[in-house]
């Protein structure tokens, strides 16, 4: 039987746009590479930048009833995170539903499916991460979860957790982990500016990360053309 | 034996016009969400917005002979639709084939196959709908069918049927019902404008369109975390 | 063990250039529609136009430590061409590698796996053709080679051939066949410009290209609606 | 609104099973290379042949509810053809369902979508061609049309079309042509007879279709080891 | 850092051996339509039967270490469920680790990657479950995590969850939901026994299951041939 | 324009036969995991095992004329292996050609297309390695190239390269290299039987291939359940 939770936790706001600042990448990188999202969902404009607290649920294949259920246990600082319960393709939202979700502070999509009316979703400035474009209408005839734990494109997502999602894809991170994460975040990108200069000037990462003896013991060798033709 | 189909009907031009100003997505519910070609067919370039009347052609895996008979059938307000006999991504169309139907009135492709030249066709601003873009070229020795009716991404089109294209993907209307498609769009559009402001001062969707007694109906229970988690 | 090659041979850059301004199209064209990679490279940003000498390297799945080791070996106009030597969609390279290569002297990316920090690849205006985008980082612990020839996206590449790259997609250019090969395209350019002059004029390319016996030949038959409907 | 179609036409029974002898790949050729369904559809078990009469119906996604509507509309000699009205993998058919489909004298089973309990389905010696399979359940909310015309796999199928299916794939024969088409494909297995024996014997096709003035006009040179390596 | 957790919990195999004989597709139902692995994942040789407690691990791409300390954790009746931390079709498992994992009581294998020498996995009666076959080896440089929840497939499972594959896919069973779902599933057999018997007598499923009501309810006419067609 | 080159060279046929034997993962393997095609290459019947000369050929999009050409070339012990030149799937050989190029002595083929008239081809036992099974027809208008070097499914292949094609996949082995390889596959081989033993008696992969030490350096921690999950 399908199921709403109410009162679910969320991530503090302050720490979900930190990890917003720091991009997908940084944020994979910083959890020791865990917590993303396949890279089947892109956006539906670029660029795009957004983070916020996982509002989750469960849809039927060509049934998008639960987005209406999903908007009322919506807080501002959230972001629907959507995964049809078997693979589908049609086009769950559109222009009418983002206009709703927006007016109850949901800062964009994530959905393992399609979208629809993506001019106007562009327009607004809505971000989508989804699977594909697809016009296909779909039913109200099966309700889904909404606010319990899911699984979309390979991750496991509470609510609560917080979504980063960029131009690179989409990252989870558990909403425990959310302040050590951003802190580790956060030294990888002070320390990625130094290097980022050394490299510009022409250094090599070969010195700089000191991989030469390693290289050797793995065998690289180095010859001249053409023997190695 | 290949057949060109000569005077074959159109729709209206009005009526075209009007159902291109509708859009897919509101074309596609508007007919009961059919109709709709598969959504791998994508616009080279956004934001893409046409209509027409379909010139339907075949061609042969990586054979484009038949788009060259294809001009020769063309009329003003024409879009130029092709299928492969078999399953093929060669780039069937460049800038030179663009720039013939242009001179013939034709609107844009919609192909389900490659094109290529993409920078050159954005830049004259000739809307193309297609499977993919590859520079791989075609040969001319094995002419299809013109005008005449082809299956092309899931559904059945034939010559004068309305073709709808836009960022959303891409629709088709029997040219019988093109005049009632298009009733039923605009009243949907003026539906549409009313809810649209209700959902954006935060009115549920669950009290506008009344789906409470039916979730409840079908089990939906709200209950409080952590039970539900 | 892995190789890299030293002193691998060049294509000069005047033939590169004039390469690169023919674009991917006309270049495949010109050689006889060979060497083109499988469409499933796509630029991550468009336009982009850019050719240079191949600078190959083979990586492991999910292991973009080969690329350190080819930075090194770069020179001025060249363009990084990697493979992976299983399938693999892991984001190999990322802004700082980026900025590396073109500290080097490198044009751009040619890579069949994915990259990531596109918003950032984008703002530097580093061109890469990639297979997807991802963010999944990748790890240092099995050299590839380097400099030697590779098999990349169905096309043989060797060092110092030429690699055009554009909105169509990536075509190779051998480099003892790279000065007639341009010969061959100037000549292309110049024919379809006096035939794109007539086919604006609304001339057909039936007659320009004097189809109308051949077709005959192969049967095409004219008929009018409704017979062939 | 979903209808059913009573009454409709069907193709004498005799004619269907000398089509389904012959074959697929035979059939298609036989009606000048068209009508073959995608080749996504593949039997659920090898060596499977059947032919019967169209039983078309459409589905909503993850719903079957429309083929146990079918059901009553069979008869014996049918084959159920089955096409979502949009991309779906779900299991539409399970054991129960093929149960009663025999009971009413239903031969098998053609659907661009799923089936499961393929084990039994096996077993009793059902077929099945199949776009994958999937135990993924389905609803019963939403019913399609049963004994319209439809899109399946890119073709055109109306009630009482031929289905031919087997190990190389599905081919559909209106119903009007099945006649002409299984006497062009019996001419074919009579003439592929004593080809083959020709071809067995070590004759080559070269000579047999006598290719080799054509192979010269379209530039064919023989060269020697190593000129052409 | 990789990590491997001892004394994890496992099911009773009484109740993993009875669901397995309930088979994927009851018990998916059984237990509401969820748990189901992607389709993707499919049986290296048919007709495969086997029900386990989950061995879970994480692989690096191209990287097969981990399976090696698997082994080392197996018990008597364990399933290997093996997961990549990005998409890799690369040969996981060849005969060699699949001898060590029989000595250990493993009853088979199910990964969402590769898998290799599958003819001698066959000829010992060696289960798996697998995205691919590829004969593309791994390397030993990055140890996973064992015996931790991970996501596969798009189902979050963990050590000792109930996992059940035959040839329609697989299953994962909580194992704190394995009874209930037993005595689910062994309801619905009973069930469909009787329901079975009158389908076969050709009873209509629209007459058992009163469905005739409500389908009138939906709007769905029925119509004679030709107004429909 | 298209070309034979005769007297190519070959490979002994006991050095092929024996590098069959030892099989396709093997072989892969004892040349460092290089050569291996694509695994989208499949079986058309299991189990399935062949070694030959590569007999290369590329074909036109839908055109199967090279085919002919090529039986003309075959000698025994050859293995014909067909790239399209762009991507294909139609079903490029049936039975008769089969029975022609087992008339000259052709073992088997590998194909990056379709093949069609698989039921036949099983009772043969003409083997086959193809990318999908269609039965769509194809034509005879553009010749390709026969005997030339070719890079099929990502592996460049040249006349007389040793082709090994079992359950597992394919995988190409230079002529030059051949020898070696088999030296060093049939090492491995000698190796794999103690090893075999030693795990089916239960020893574990940890102890016989010392790996305990490494995999702390990597970091690998033992905890107990809880603490892990």
């Amino acid at each position: 039987m399908p199921v709403v939770v109410r009162n679910t936790p969320r991530t503090d706001l302050a720490v979900v746009d930190a990890l917003g600042a720091a991009g997908t990448a940084t944020v994979h990188e910083a959890q020791g590479r865990t917590g993303l999202l396949h890279h089947r969902l892109r956006p539906i404009y670029t660029p795009a930048r957004v983070a916020g607290n996982a509002l989750t649920c469960t849809v039927a294949p060509g049934d998008n009833w639960t987005l209406h259920v999903a908007v009322e246990q919506a807080q501002p600082g959230d972001l629907l995170v959507v995964t049809p319960t078997s693979p589908c393709d049609d086009g769950y939202l559109g222009d009418l539903l983002a206009e709703s979700l927006r007016a109850h502070g949901v800062r964009g999509l994530v959905i393992d499916a399609g979208v629809r009316d993506v001019q106007t979703l562009t327009e607004m400035g809505f971000p989508v991460w989804a699977k594909t474009i697809s016009a296909q209408g779909t039913v109200k005839e099966t309700p889904g979860d909404c606010q319990v734990p899911i699984v979309i494109a390979g991750v496991h997502v509470r609510p609560g957790d917080v979504i980063v999602a960029d131009d690179d894809g989409v990252v989870c991170v558990r909403r425990e982990d959310a302040g050590a994460v951003l802190a580790s975040a956060q030294e990888r990108e002070a320390n990625e500016t130094s290097k980022r200069a050394r490299l510009a000037a022409g250094e090599l990462g070969l010195d700089i990360y000191s991989m030469r003896e390693r290289l050797a013991e793995k065998g690289l060798r180095y010859v001249d053309f053409p023997e190695g033709s």
